[in-house]
């Protein structure tokens, strides 16, 4: 069914771009976001001229450095005036509604080639500035004025899920002995180092049952990608990698008004969406990158996007599933526990890890033989999803 | 050439609905973006079940009530889950990115029916904290770190708008008096009085040239639209009002990067793809709603949208061409300056009031034959523009 779409009506990702995540001290937000898309240009070959369009992906700029119009600024400083540039927010899940949102308006014929930027600088910042802002994403009113935390927000989903589906401790923890495990073949990500159960379970509690272990890093990065109209990617040197589907869904942003708190009805209702836009069943998905902010999201999303029936997340991760030889490979690049979670960039780098696996260019982290390759991106506690299927054709 | 495009790859305007602008003290940001949201219910005959996608244009929440996410919190408000909800941010030109983006998503085929919602309360917010937190939308580091503000950056401009063309203090004066007129007529406006040039002239001064006059207020708003696909409109009871071109362009966050600050480069850029998109020209377009923050935004439009050469713009709004009966009506609504400018809500309100004028439905503020119009959104020191070409047929 996708085949027989005419390539002028496709769109495929044609470059890729990062930054090293992590603790980057000595970049400002204009020089990490450059770096990231200069990379971009040079794996595609596409030279700024040839770009239309830009998405720009920051979540937390306008609170951290009074600074919002950063689509404008980016613009600006990669030399790209005066063309259309654009900032989506939907939190965590803003780089996944910037790509989306790129692959609609080429589809819509107003654009050939467009670039994508997500970036985020959040070391500077206290910690607990970081925790506020980030607040910013759930329910203001009736959640974070009450006291509550992503943390605490998650460690209350994670508790209702071990005592519906006796989710366990241990299997909290292979979560993030995984991520840093396939992490350690990943240039860019912010922890290359193995980390043992042991360690992960004597690690300080967060929000109980949350490890610090369990919960993803406050980072500094960038990723940027290239889209381009399927009729012209031959003009260019990089490698076309194909969107299949790109759907996104809501749901309510406080977690009280929900039937289920253990269910992501957005990351459902994306993913359906996404199978029958792309006329795929699971089995033909070589490799996932999912939001895993909190060791329970990835148990939570293996679920939700039907990897494993409802409840069955845990024993699956911890039987090895997941892992980078499993049935269902989750975040060979190491996820946001070990890659790092840049918040504004994170959902476009999980595309750029497709793009690179389904290149075959994954290096020590690639995934035999993978065709497609799906990409969650999540924002608030599951408030927005948006669901990327890829393809090598 | 816009006539012979097939009404599937069409986009319509068949829904409008306002709340008053000015002070809302009463009104929740939830509230307010719910009851713009009923009148276009109501306006267009589309129930709650037929819209496949929400755009949200809101620009300060996220800094006055520590808000992000809106666009899932208005889906979930408007009963709308699970579908996709997008929030764009670029600043005051939110609005006209909100709905180009809505037209973008139904031209590519991905959505039918959506509804774009504009949005902002800020009469709850100290003055102080109002202007600090619209500086985000110029450059922080090198302009608001300095001291500027947008008063006092709009105020260069015009300074440096006398320098050169000689425009007057009265020529300014002008703006406020004709849009005070024309909002009388308006019952969504702030301000629905008379006021005379000897007022204008005898206000406080803000940053000089600038008068208190000059420069639009502080208002809570909410606008929203309805777009949907060509070939669907009779499906539903609004009348529909056809979008010809929606196109944007970035220029420079800082005023002082520009090659001359009189000129704003992504409206002149914008316009002109508009233009030929729309196959129009000037004589075409019965009435024009411009970004009117300060009152040398409009002679600035009016220039850099051709209506008048440049350094002209000036005399002719004293002279009266773009009163309600002029060659060019400018703002029949009252423009940002007289009706109110709740920056999120600014944009789609604009398109809202082109299209009450070509349904011929504006009331005492109607524009006699008008069967084009355009309205100009635009953010910062003119750093993001988005020009919309709205036709009856």
């Amino acid at each position: 069914m996708v085949k027989a779409t005419a390539a002028r009506d496709r769109v495929a990702v044609i470059g890729v771009g990062q930054t090293k995540f992590g603790e980057q001290w000595e970049l400002s937000i204009r020089r990490i976001t450059l770096t990231a898309a200069t990379a971009c240009l040079a794996d595609s070959g596409v030279r700024g001229a040839d770009i239309d369009g830009l998405y720009v992906s920051n979540t937390s700029t306008s609170s951290f450095m009074k600074q919002d119009h950063q689509a404008a600024m980016a613009a600006d400083s990669g030399g790209l005036l005066p063309i259309p540039s654009t900032e989506v927010e939907a939190a965590c899940a803003s780089g996944g509604v910037a790509v989306r949102h790129a692959y609609m308006a080429i589809k819509s014929g107003e654009h050939k080639v467009i670039m994508v930027i997500g970036c985020e600088k959040m070391s500077d910042i206290s910690e607990e500035g970081v925790a506020d802002t980030l607040m910013s994403a759930a329910d203001r009113e009736w959640e974070g004025q009450m006291g509550a935390t992503f943390p605490s927000l998650f460690g209350l989903i994670t508790r209702r899920h071990m005592f519906h589906y006796g989710t366990t401790d241990e299997q909290l923890a292979a979560h993030p002995v995984k991520a840093h495990a396939n992490a350690i073949e990943n240039p860019y990500a912010q922890f290359r180092y193995k980390i043992t159960l042991d360690q992960v379970l004597s690690s300080p509690m967060v929000a109980d049952p949350l490890r610090v272990l369990n919960c993803a890093p406050i980072s500094d990065g960038a990723a940027a990608l290239i889209l381009c109209r399927g009729d012209l990617v031959k003009q260019f040197r990089g490698e076309p990698i194909w969107i299949d589907a790109a759907m996104q869904a809501s749901d309510t942003l406080a977690v009280h008004s929900r039937p289920h708190i253990t269910v992501f009805r957005a990351v459902k209702a994306a993913a359906k969406d996404a199978y029958k836009k792309a006329a795929v069943t699971l089995k033909d998905i070589g490799l996932f990158e999912v939001h895993d902010s909190f060791s329970i999201c990835e148990i939570i999303a293996a679920e939700d996007l039907g990897l494993v029936e409802k409840g069955q997340g845990g024993p699956a991760l911890a039987q090895g599933m997941f892992n980078k030889d499993g049935q269902f490979p989750i975040n060979p690049s190491g996820g946001l526990k070990a890659k790092g979670h840049p918040v504004g960039a994170t959902g476009v780098a999980q595309i750029a890890e497709v793009v690179e696996q389904l290149r075959n260019t994954a290096g020590g982290r690639q995934i035999k033989g993978a065709e497609k390759g799906l990409a969650l991106s999540m924002g608030g506690t599951g408030s927005t999803a948006v669901v990327h299927i890829l393809s090598k054709d």
